[in-house]
């Protein structure tokens, strides 16, 4: 299934893709796409739905974030060999575990904010997963066992921020716009591997990344059982994974977005996103 | 006012200590300490009501952390020159910030879990700043009045996690019960300075931290102002401004917690945490 969140910001309602690419209304199923609406038991009651029965939304609707009341916006640093050498780092012995303030989280489509004292706005295309069971010192072979779907996420990065402004990359991480996540939560059946999927970011019709998940230094599996044993991850926590080559930051010369420009992204069966470029107010 | 939560994990209903240090219920009033109940006007709301016409709460339930929902729970690093000091670590030139996971939250008597693996779990006091109103770009000048109040904050922190597990802090910062927040959200218009607040942490009857915010390097008024530049705050959003020297790392030998210690802190007119130290199942 795709799960969607539809209409305005902060009043979004859950909503279902159809196979005809419409959006059916679930509100008078779940009241979000969040929380216990993301566990098994609960996927499997609208997985049993006909979606023609479902109320259809007319028109084109805005794009809320795929999932809602997101707890923990957790994101993996230098995850794919590549990345990690264009960035000038050293790939790491384990997972490099960042956050992103939940208040950077926008709809997919909505508008990128460079925020006013920015000087290096970066873009990063990055496989998101959606966490659906609790999740607590578990082992790699359990850990899928706890997601709840993949989607999309965009990890815009404030490069001056994030490495030059006293330590710690949250700053450079955090501004509001700059965790666009969606269109689609795409459920894990539907994901036979998630290791093999394509994906690619294009700026002003240019396309900077063009990667697979197949070169990410820690799989998913390994991911989530290395999170667990620092914290505990709870339905709605948002992971994503790292990001492959071809960030603006690593273009010959640096490369970093602007006013006006328009963002493309995309990962294989899981949909695209299209921001513009604004200034903050 | 002193706010509060009780009752038990999950089901905390919001409350008030009343001028005889009795708790009374707010239920019929706000349905949470959190969001919207910490602005301006909804504080006047309340404190409009005389304390002895609310229900009075019988016996001695247990206390959450004393503001719920919190989208960020944000954290000031080396904010204290002595500690600074202590940890081996350079003054910042600005404030460093990190996040602890949100699910590391918990009541300020709770029991803290050592994590499975923990061979350096650390405590540190710190003055915890809850925002009412929300805050982007805002001045120095003005930073204050986008403050609820404040509350004590036990920053625990694995040390061998934060600083040897691959880069970024959060790793050592986020595991469950390592964030017990309150007794009380004491309102702002209590709290004349927050710079002149006398802080001590103790373990097991031995003092280790004995501070005042007085030597904070970046004021309350300083930390907001310079927050809001690199994200947006939100009512219920929690800032731990940092922590005094004391802290286990700095002793020497190194002392770090160990099941069946008892932790006590508090700050003078913020009210005190008492901490039991287990073991993670």
């Amino acid at each position: 299934m795709k799960l969607l969140r539809f209409g305005p910001e902060g009043a979004e309602k859950p909503g279902l893709l159809d196979a005809a690419g419409k959006i059916r209304d679930l509100s008078a199923l779940i009241p979000d796409v969040a929380g216990a609406a993301l566990s098994d038991a609960a996927l499997d009651k609208i997985r049993a739905i006909d979606p023609s029965t479902l109320p259809l939304v007319e028109g084109n609707p805005r794009l809320g974030a795929c999932v809602g009341q997101v707890g923990k916006f957790i994101c993996i640093g230098l995850n794919y060999a590549d990345h990690a050498a264009e960035a000038g780092m050293a790939l790491p012995e384990e997972p490099i575990i960042f956050f992103k303030a939940t208040s950077a989280i926008c709809g997919p489509n909505d508008a990128v904010e460079i925020p006013r004292t920015s000087v290096k706005t970066d873009w990063e295309v990055e496989l998101g997963v959606v966490i659906g069971k609790p999740a607590k010192y578990v082992s790699v072979e359990d850990a899928l066992d706890h997601v709840a779907g993949y989607c999309v996420v965009n990890d815009l990065s404030e490069r001056d921020f994030q490495l030059h402004r006293s330590g710690q990359w949250v700053k450079g991480k955090s501004c509001d716009t700059f965790g666009p996540i969606g269109p689609w939560l795409v459920t894990r059946d539907e994901v036979a591997d998630p290791q093999v999927l394509d994906m690619y970011l294009e700026v002003n019709g240019h396309r900077y990344q063009d990667g697979s998940t197949r070169t990410m230094h820690f799989d998913v599996a390994t991911v989530i059982s290395h999170l667990s044993q620092f914290m505990s991850l709870q339905p709605g926590d948002v992971i994503s994974t790292g990001t492959p080559p071809g960030v603006g930051m690593g273009q010959t010369p640096e490369t970093y977005l602007k006013p006006g420009d328009k963002i493309e992204l995309g990962i294989a069966g899981l949909g695209v996103q299209k921001q513009s470029v604004v200034a903050s107010e």
